[in-house]
């Protein structure tokens, strides 16, 4: 795979963390490839968008080859890894192929967990990638869709309720989304009910919302998600998720359990580590990953005792200046990539000191709330509002790969702010044709089949 | 499900035919009911540039909900019909609701068909849902993913052959399309093999192309295809379609049948009418279906000796004044949407008149052979190249539903045009994370499952 007697790196994982350390290595004296089993790069912070229909797939995903194809010495491999002979040192694809390494990158990220509740996966999916968000598209517009068919009214009830379990970023975000799409997007709509009937119930363990956050900001997102019509369900965890309905139990002794009746549940709380972990940790030998399953690393990103393997992004385990363990975030993952190429091509250039540890700067953190209202923090300053959602929508344009994507989402976000309209509102899909098909209920693996 | 004694009207099927004489029945004193078993109306003359990574899904479906939003006396109901009663004047969904009408319209226009080879569905989709759209581009981009990594230059070859069955407009712009997604959107792309490799044979069973239009326009688009790489086999027809081939035979005595090794073949060929077409015959009785399944209707577009019964779009079977069929085209349903619509206020009003038999308005028709190149004709006068182009251009756009996408897939086809990028490559689905899976031999059931 690589030419003669060149350098190779190969990176596995093409999120933030992987495409940065490819696009920095792109003039290093190296062959360089990039394997994921996707053939794009997807923008996850706005996931939540595609979900309720405010975007289509492809204005947040843009395919690697385009993004990486000026880089001549960069080859871009779609392919499903699944181990490392770290002997050998080769990547081992899911097809039998192994492809050759001198310096590995491994960036694959992490996905949602249901904390040992696998069986809840068919009835509450995560948003991690594009078929998850359309998956969750479709169940939020045919529970409205079956809605306004349903004579019924305790079962109306049930179909206009959604739940969303996980207060942090992806929750927020996600609740108020809902609400929109309801209230506004679709309030003209529906014949048989009024879209303000639209319950919309935030279930969070801990005692706020956006826990990483300041409690002030916290104390925003709450007010401002009840102004939306979104229930706050603060100190309460779910104990049980059947068909038609979440158990949820406060977190004081004594409580019982309640059951919500609803239909829709969308899952935004646990965070697990890609399995390729463990099984790199493994591979290395006496390295060591946390509950959540990343990889604990050296501070310079290289794992165990071998300089030639870095692992970065959500799946890496690593302290902070401050002690504390670096956010699983796209900044961290992106300055990480970028790190990792500098280490690499300083190598490269014959430069045997050691890398100096990775630093991560922290620029601040922020989410959004509807539109036109958002909470932001950077060190010290904090921001909450429309100011606040104006810098979110600045800086998630900027990121945003592909100048035409940043045009298109523009476009959409203005056209969606003026009009409340959510253009992207399409029931695609195995079952599309059939909104009285109860969705309930479908294993794990049916879940991801979706338009 | 209607209020009071009020004339209820009930359209089946929410494309150009039932959309528009829904909205055509905007302000009539009756109470109208759409119903589809999609949530949205379907732009089909873009498909293939979902097909092909042009455009999303939601740039050329617009929500029926959102089209029809202002109809306060129109009901949308996402249903699924599969009978009528017409003694008891109703509509038979599946999941067992009736739907009753005083006055009925049946628009569930047409479907694609494999002269009774519907084993060759799983390997050769046709192009007809978003559904269908996003498997073949998933087909397509997979495809070019697999030949990267393939070492075997017969192998390589086979998956960098692409064949279009049929040479109506549909395959005329598939065919163009593909080869523009290779030779010139991907033309970086790729480290193991040259695009310009990309082979597209498109089969046609007459002498000619897009044989509705004048010779002239035939020769014309044969040329312009040529220029594109695209072979065009003519008097040729498909007589066996397996894995990894597809076996053609030249229309000619004692042809032989020659193997054309592919991987990605696309179905643009016969034309079938929805089955609800035979159903509301046999419901009414003495009325005749053509070969293609399309229901014989009166000058009128109702169906045998019921004036309260109109079938209308692809799903009518009606003589022009000229005598010859009309074309199963959108512009046809579009004016029999409005035709009906218009009959149905009349008689509302108390007109008793026998209604003027439906005259349809040919404007043209066209189709674009890539970018910047098309053919167009419109009675008489007969346009090629850039002009053609923008003149297919200027109308497309203009029967797009929505504004919002107009502007969506302008700005795309702009940058399309200027830049030769395709925003929208992305292999979604199923077994988007496995291009080693072979996606041949998918049964037609499956092949509808895909993002």
């Amino acid at each position: 795979m690589a030419g003669g007697g060149e350098h190779r790196v190969v990176i596995v994982g093409g999120g933030f963390g992987g495409m940065l350390a490819a696009r920095g290595l792109a003039k290093a004296p190296c062959k360089v490839t990039l394997i994921d089993r996707r053939n794009f790069h997807l923008f996850q912070p706005l996931l939540y968008q595609v979900a309720t229909g405010a975007l289509s797939p492809a204005n947040i995903a843009a395919p690697l080859r385009s993004i990486l194809r000026r880089n001549k010495n960069t080859n871009v491999v779609l392919g499903e890894v699944d181990g490392f002979d770290l002997v050998a040192k080769t990547v081992k694809l899911r097809d039998g192929a192994a492809v050759p390494f001198d310096t590995l990158v491994v960036a694959t990220g992490a996905t949602h967990t249901y904390f040992g509740h696998d069986d809840w996966a068919g009835l509450a999916p995560g948003l991690k990638t594009i078929e998850d968000a359309t998956e969750i598209r479709r169940r939020i517009l045919s529970a409205f869709e079956r809605a306004e068919r349903e004579p019924d009214p305790k079962a109306r009830e049930r179909l206009l309720t959604f739940v969303v379990v996980g207060g942090g970023p992806t929750g927020v975000e996600m609740a108020g989304a809902i609400s929109e799409l309801g209230r506004l997007t679709m309030r003209n709509d529906f014949r048989a009910f009024n879209p303000r009937d639209t319950r919309i119930i935030l279930v969070e363990g801990q005692a706020r919302v956006l826990g990483t956050f300041h409690e002030k900001l916290s104390a925003y997102a709450i007010n401002a998600l009840h102004k939306l019509g979104v229930e706050c369900r603060l100190d309460c965890h779910v104990v049980g998720i059947r068909e038609g309905r979440v158990e949820v139990k406060a977190d004081r002794p004594g409580a019982e359990v309640t059951a919500i009746p609803t239909e829709t549940v969308i899952w935004a709380a646990g965070v697990k580590a890609s399995g390729l972990g463990r099984l790199l940790a493994d591979a290395i030998g006496g390295v060591t990953t946390d509950r959540p399953g990343r990889v604990a690393v050296n501070p310079d990103c290289t794992v165990g005792g071998r300089p030639d393997v870095f692992v970065i992004g959500d799946l890496a385990s690593l302290k902070g200046v401050d002690g504390k363990p670096l956010p699983g975030v796209a900044p961290v993952a992106m300055q990480q990539g970028e790190y990792v190429a500098g280490v690499i091509t300083a190598r490269l250039k014959g430069d045997t000191s050691p890398a100096r540890p990775f630093k991560y700067w922290d620029k601040g953190s922020m989410a959004t709330i509807g539109s036109a209202k958002a909470v932001a923090e950077t060190n010290g300053l904090r921001l909450t509002g429309y100011i606040a959602w104006l810098t979110w929508l600045f800086i998630h344009i900027l990121y945003l790969a592909r100048f035409e994507n940043r045009v298109l989402v523009l476009w959409q976000w203005f056209f969606n702010y003026v009009t409340g309209n959510r253009a992207a509102r399409l029931i695609t899909g195995e079952s599309a044709g059939r909104p009285e098909d109860p969705h309930r209920g479908v294993p794990p693996g049916e879940a991801v089949v979706k338009a």
